[in-house]
């Protein structure tokens, strides 16, 4: 049944980025080739997903029927994915995490070569934003939905920032406030946004927008948790990236720090954290509920 | 008088991105650090002193006293200044045109390292459409100019696709609708939408855009002849980068195409062209007509 919705999701979320990215043949070539490489290399539309639901969820407590998206939304979901995949191609670049690999298939630079990397990774960046520009929600909306982004990928507390603490942390003793500054700021930020902007986007009140962020916070924590206990647990093919990187890199982690016995369970109990946020909304919230529990039973 | 007039709106962009940016203290401090030191390297501030000047041009068109800037649009054109700061500290990369030197100071990635330099020129980019996002302007005008800056900066016909381009060019033979290609996308674009943003900061209407367009299009492209010209008749010293460098990489020129007697020639009747776009506007356009002589006329 999730398995069902997820890959409906995938599905909506692949169509709406077919067509509000620049087409391979789009001159010059090179750049939109490489864009889409990246982006469309199997990603499990997660940000995406997250959105189009909670804005579903939204719209459902509003008395719009459940199960209808608020139309458009998708288009939301597309520019939080080229955000989310310039993030990955910038941070797989030999001067940051070297990774020549990544889902499985090259990385961008070493598929298209550095320059070209760095710029794809830059036009994803601007071409989400045009998009979130021209949505189909009220412009007041619109601006909202473009600050909370921003600010979640921002350098302060949020995705740049989490990645530049990051990179400076490795090879150092770790530390439990760097080490959640990071996976607040790298991962959950940009899933708080993707929750936070779909309400967004269909009407959510102050209120909503409150339970939506501690919903997303959760999740992402625990996202971040189980990605590293994943790094530690599961073999490169079984992740479709190289296994053990953080180790060898001596990261700070989640497993490092606590052992990966006790960060399973902290990651449990901040799904739970984020079910109890929606209980509010009764029978409309259990999507959002089992994508929560979904995040930590996952394998890759 | 017209020295003064740059002076005083290189001072107000300035005062503008002291306030916009994060402080040198902020946590993480190496990455605001690289971003000002970027920034505050000693630019002219053009796209900002166009862009205000626009807008104060559109609001004396619709009754304000002459000389009054809109409240407000320097944060338009501090957001245009970072956009561009980014720019150059992607295209200074070692993997780009592989630049030591900008505006006399080393540049960001020989000061911070490349990692931090991708990154800063990232935070750049998101820190604008922040800042765009909460203008003081109606929101319907900030989803407009935020349209207009993202395409303008984009992978298409703006500023990331001209320096695609560029990059794909060197040590090619020159052909005038690659060139042309290059400097429409790679530097008019941007100006382009400095002075169109500007006016819709102020409540251009559809006319008064168009007119703008056409203005920042013909400056445009003198500006980057200019350069070009520069590039080969100045020396390092009188311009603060490496001169030759379009020679040496064997770049397509206007000068390489045509000589630097028609490429002068050609400028000149771009900014001819510009200035003639603005007749309707009386006096209040002979700034931007100064401006556009200016371009043509600058020594570096």
């Amino acid at each position: 049944m999730l398995k069902q919705f997820l890959e409906q999701g995938r599905e909506a979320a692949d169509a709406a980025l077919e067509q509000l990215l620049p087409p391979s043949t789009q001159h010059p070539t090179s750049i939109h080739q490489a864009m889409r490489h990246s982006v469309f290399a199997g990603g499990k539309r997660l940000r995406p997903i997250l959105c189009m639901e909670a804005g579903r969820m939204i719209a459902a407590a509003s008395g719009s029927p459940t199960g209808t998206l608020p139309a458009g939304i998708e288009q939301v979901g597309a520019a939080l994915e080229m955000l989310h995949t310039y993030s990955l191609i910038h941070d797989d670049l030999p001067a940051l995490d070297n990774d020549d690999l990544r889902r499985g298939r090259p990385t961008c630079h070493k598929a298209f070569g550095e320059a070209i990397a760095i710029l794809a990774g830059d036009g994803l960046q601007t071409q989400a934003y045009e998009v979130l520009a021209q949505l189909a929600c009220p412009p007041e909306a619109r601006v909202a939905i473009i600050r909370e982004i921003a600010h979640a990928t921002g350098t302060i507390d949020g995705m740049i920032g989490g990645q530049v603490v990051d990179l400076e942390a490795e090879h150092k003793k770790p530390d439990l406030a760097t080490l959640e500054y990071i996976h607040r700021s790298k991962t959950a930020a940009l899933i708080t946004a993707s929750v936070v902007s779909g309400g967004m986007y269909a009407g959510a009140n102050a209120k909503d927008i409150a339970h939506l962020r501690t919903y997303g916070q959760s999740i992402g924590l625990a996202f971040q948790i189980v990605d590293d206990v994943l790094d530690l647990t599961q073999t490169s093919e079984q992740l479709g990236k190289t296994a053990g990187k953080d180790a060898a890199a001596e990261k700070t982690t989640y497993p490092a720090l606590f052992g990966i016995e006790e960060s399973t369970r902290k990651a449990d109990a901040l799904v739970d954290q984020a079910c109890t946020e929606l209980e509010g909304y009764g029978d409309a919230a259990s999507t959002l509920k089992n994508l929560a529990r979904y995040l930590v039973e996952r394998k890759k």
